[in-house]
C-alpha cells in the first residue's frame, strides 16, 4: 500500500473511533420517535372518535401498504371508517394492497361516488387486476364508476393472457415527439407528470411507433434547446405484450431498467413495465419455482391465505404419484426376498444409500434449475454441465466410498467385501443422481415443461429406483445370493 | 355486464381484428433490423481493422453487460483493443460488469492515464467491489489512479461488514436544503446530476442530518416558487448502515421505492442503495437460500464460474453428514434383523414408506422457509404454522393410506392386516414429517440459524430415522414379530 492510502487511512480510523464517544443526538433532536400506529392504537382512536388526530396520524405515520396489513382483521364499519378518513389517493393504494375479500366488503359499503373517486386514482393495471378477481355483480358496479375511455383500456388489457407483459403493464408514460426541444419535453412533463407512475424515462413516438427513449436525468442535465432527437437514444431494449411476464422482469433486472417499453407486433407503443412490477414479478415467480421444485402445485395466494383443503389439493397429486411410483422400488426388492431372508442386514443399508442418491440429484438438480431460471445455463451447455457432473460425482464418490467403508470396519456392520460392495453400489449410485439430476431439468426446459418438476421428488424417486437396482445387482454378485 | 361495456368490448375486438389484417410495416420501417454484434463478427471485424464502423457498432448496437459476457472469450490483446475502442462511461461500465480475471488481465494492459479515467467514471460502489477482488499489487494501482478524496471514501467503505447495507451503497446522491425553492433545486439537480447514478430521489440534510426527502416528480410537477420544506416527505424510509442488505432490499421491493437512503447512528445521511442494486442482492440472496435448502453451501460465483473442487467442497459436507446420520436408521434396522429374516417382505415397504415421509417433509419445510424469507411468516405464527400442517397432515394421510391399502390389496402385496399396518405407518409419518418440516425452519429463524439449512436433505434423514422406528414397532406389534 502506498503511503498516501495508509495516511488517508489512519485518519478515517481516527474519525470513526471520534465519532464512537459523541452522543447519540439524532433520533431524538431530527426524526421525533412516533408511537407506531397500530392495529390496537387505530381501533382505540376510533373508539375514541379521536377522527382528526388518526387522519393525521394515517397521513403522516402510515404506508399504504402496512396499513392494508392492518385493515386485514377489521371489521365491515371499522373497515369503512378508517378508509373515509384517507386522502384519495392514499385510499386508492391502499385499496389496491388489499386482498379480494376485503375489497368486496369495502365496495359494497361505499358510495357510488366514493367508489369513482377510488377507480379514478387508482392505476389502470392495478384497476385490471382488481376486476379480474371481482364477482360479476361487483365487476358491474366498478366499471359504472369509471369513464368510456378508461373502460375500453380496461378492455383491453383483460384480453392478454395470463402472467404475459401485456397483462401487467402499465398505459400511463410519458410520450415525446422527436422535434420537441429538452424545454418543450420538460413542460409536458410538467403538465401530464402528475398522473404517470413513472416520469423517469419518456418514450419518443412516431405515428404511435417507439423510435427512441430519453431519460429525464438526461432532459435535466442537457442544454434546453436541444432536440429530443439529438438526445434520444435509439438503441433501447422494448418487450412485446405477448412476451412472459418473467422473461421482461428478467431484462429489467439485467440491464438496471427503471421501466420497459412493451410494444404490439406493430411496433406500436401500448404500454410500460415498471421496476417495481418487475420485482413483484420475480418473487412470485420464484416462490412458484420453489414450490414446484418441493413438489407442490403452486397457486397465487400467500401460506395462510390457502385453505387447508387447498392446500391438500395442491400437495397431493405429487405424493401420490410419487408413492405409486415406489411400487416399482417395492417389486425389485421383492424378487430378492430370498437374498434378504438370508442376509436381513443388507436392508439396513438401504435407506443410507437412497438418501445418499437423492440428496446428491438434488444438489444437481436445483444448482441447473436456478441456473436456467437467472439464465447462464441453457440447454446448449448440456454436455459441458454433464461433464462438469460427471468429475464432481467421481470426486464426491471417492470420498463417499472409503469414509464408509471405514464406518462399516469400524463398526463391526460388515468384513472388507462388504465394505467394498457397498462402497461401489454408492460410487455407482453417486454418478447417476448427479447425470439425471443435471440433465432432467434442461430435457424439461427443451421440451418446453418448467426445469422445476424435475427438482427434488421425481429424481429422489427415479435415483431410489437406480440405486436399488445397482445394489442387488452387486451383492447378489459378490455374496453368490 | 352492462350495454355500455358489452358495447366498448366488441369496439375493440373489431380493432384487434382488423389490426390482423394490416402488414407489418414496424420492424423495417423504424427500427432496422440490425447484424448482431456476436463474438464472432467483433473479431472479423478487428482482424479486417475496420476500427471505426466497430466502434460505432459498439456504441450504437451493444450494452455493457453483453459485452463482458462476450468478452469473457477474448485474449488480452483483442480484449484490450475493444476496450480502447469505447466510449469513457462505457467502458467504465463494461469493466464493472466482468469477473475478476479479465479485469486484472486488463489493468496490467492499460496505462496509467488510462485506468486514471476508467476509475473516474465508476460509480464508487462499484469501484469497492472491484477493490475487494483484486490482488494486493493491484489494489496498489489502482488506488494510485484516484484522487485522495475518493480515496477516503472507498476506505470507509471498505469498513463495513460485508453483505451490509454500508458495502452495497452509493455514496453520489443529490442533498438538498430545506430553504431551497424548487427552482434552486431543479437548478442544483443540472449542475450536480450528471455525475450522480440515480437523481430521481433528492435526499434534504440539514448538518448533514436526513430531514426529508422530495421526488424529481414532485419537482418538476409543483410550482416552482415552493421552498423544499413545504413539498418535502419527512416520513420517509431509511436503514442503518449496519442492517443486512437483504433487509435493505426487501423494503426497496415491499414499497416500490427507487432508492433507499442509508444513515449512520447519527442519522446522518451517508449513502443511498439503489433498486438495481436491490435486484441484484435479491437475486443472489435468492440463489444462496436455493443451494442451502439442496444441501449444497453457496459460494458468490456462478455455477460454471466454481471449478469442480470447489463444487466437490461445498457439496461433500451436507452429504458426509448426512450419511452418517443414516447409520441410525441402520441400526434401528439391524436391531430388527429377526423380523426381517422372517418377512423378508416388509423391507420392500421402506423406500415408499421414507420417501413419502421425506416429499412430505419438504413440502412443508419450503413453503415455510419461503414465507419466512417474503416475510409473510415470522416465529410468533409457530402454532399457527403447526396447526395447520396438522390439518393438512391428517386429510393427507387418509386419502394415501386408503390409496396404498388398495393397492397392497390389489397387487397381493399382503393381507388386510398388511394393508392396515402400513397405512397406519404412512398416517404418522405423515404428521410427524409435515410438523417437523414446518417447526424446524421456525425454530432455526429464533436462534439465529438460516431457516434453508433445515429444508429437504436435514428433513429427510430425520423422517427416515422416525419412520422406520414407528414402522418396526408398528409391525413387530402387528405381526407379533
Amino acid at each position: 500500500m502506498s503511503e498516501d492510502w495508509k495516511a488517508a487511512r489512519q485518519k478515517v480510523e481516527d474519525l470513526v473511533e471520534e465519532s464512537k464517544n459523541m452522543p447519540d443526538l439524532a433520533e431524538t433532536d431530527y426524526l421525533e420517535e412516533r408511537e407506531e400506529l397500530t392495529e390496537e392504537r387505530i381501533l382505540e382512536m376510533l373508539e375514541e372518535r379521536q377522527y382528526k388526530e388518526l387522519k393525521e396520524e394515517l397521513e403522516n405515520n402510515m404506508y399504504p401498504i402496512d396499513l392494508a396489513d392492518i385493515l386485514e382483521n377489521f371489521d365491515q364499519k371499522h373497515l369503512v371508517m378508517v378508509f373515509r378518513l384517507l386522502a384519495k389517493e392514499e385510499a386508492a393504494e391502499t385499496f389496491t394492497y388489499m386482498n379480494s375479500d376485503m375489497r368486496e366488503l369495502l365496495i359494497n359499503a361505499l358510495t357510488d361516488s366514493e367508489l369513482e373517486e377510488v377507480m379514478e386514482e387508482m392505476y389502470l393495471d392495478d384497476t385490471v387486476d382488481v376486476l379480474e378477481e371481482m364477482p360479476a355483480n361487483v365487476v358491474d358496479r366498478l366499471l359504472m364508476a369509471t369513464d368510456e375511455e378508461t373502460r375500453v383500456q380496461i378492455n383491453q388489457l383483460l384480453q392478454y393472457p395470463e402472467d404475459s407483459a401485456g397483462s401487467v403493464m402499465n398505459v400511463d408514460y410519458i410520450a415525446l415527439r422527436k422535434e420537441m426541444t429538452v424545454a418543450e419535453s420538460i413542460l409536458k412533463i410538467r403538465q401530464v407528470g402528475i398522473n404517470k407512475e413513472t416520469i423517469y424515462t419518456c418514450y419518443v413516438t412516431e405515428k404511435r411507433k417507439l423510435i427512441g427513449q430519453v431519460d429525464v436525468k438526461e432532459l435535466l442535465t442537457t442544454s434546453e434547446s436541444k432536440t429530443v432527437e439529438e438526445i434520444m437514444d435509439t438503441n433501447m431494449l422494448y418487450a412485446h405484450t405477448t412476451d412472459d411476464q418473467e422473461d421482461v422482469a428478467r431484462t429489467i433486472t439485467k440491464y438496471g431498467l427503471i421501466a420497459l417499453p412493451i410494444v404490439d407486433h406493430e411496433m406500436c407503443m401500448v404500454g410500460i413495465v415498471t421496476v417495481d412490477d418487475a420485482m413483484v414479478v420475480l418473487q412470485e415467480e420464484t416462490t412458484e419455482d420453489i414450490s414446484i421444485m418441493a413438489g407442490v402445485n403452486p397457486n397465487e395466494e400467500t401460506y395462510f391465505g390457502t385453505t387447508v383443503l387447498e392446500h391438500v389439493k395442491s400437495r397431493i397429486p405429487w405424493l401420490l404419484f410419487l408413492m405409486l411410483s415406489a411400487t416399482v422400488t417395492q417389486m425389485i426388492m421383492n424378487s430378492y426376498e430370498a437374498a434378504l431372508a438370508v442376509m436381513p442386514q443388507l436392508a439396513g443399508f438401504i435407506p443410507m444409500l437412497t438418501g445418499t442418491g437423492g440428496n446428491c440429484g438434488s444438489q444437481s438438480s436445483t444448482l441447473v434449475i436456478r441456473g436456467l431460471a437467472v439464465g447462464e445455463i441453457e440447454f446448449k451447455d448440456l454436455f459441458k454441465v454433464i461433464w462438469k457432473e460427471v468429475r464432481i460425482a467421481v470426486c464426491i464418490s471417492l470420498i463417499l466410498s472409503v469414509v464408509n467403508g471405514l464406518r462399516i470396519l469400524l463398526m463391526g456392520q460388515g468384513d472388507a467385501m462388504m465394505a467394498f460392495t457397498i462402497g461401489l453400489t454408492m460410487a455407482c449410485t453417486v454418478v447417476i443422481a448427479k447425470v439425471v439430476g443435471c440433465t432432467l431439468p434442461l430435457l424439461a426446459k427443451k421440451v418446453g415443461l418448467d426445469p422445476a418438476i424435475m427438482a427434488t421428488p421425481l429424481i429422489s424417486t427415479l435415483v431410489d429406483i437406480s440405486t436399488i437396482s445397482v445394489y442387488f445387482a452387486i451383492v447378489s454378485t459378490a455374496f453368490a445370493l
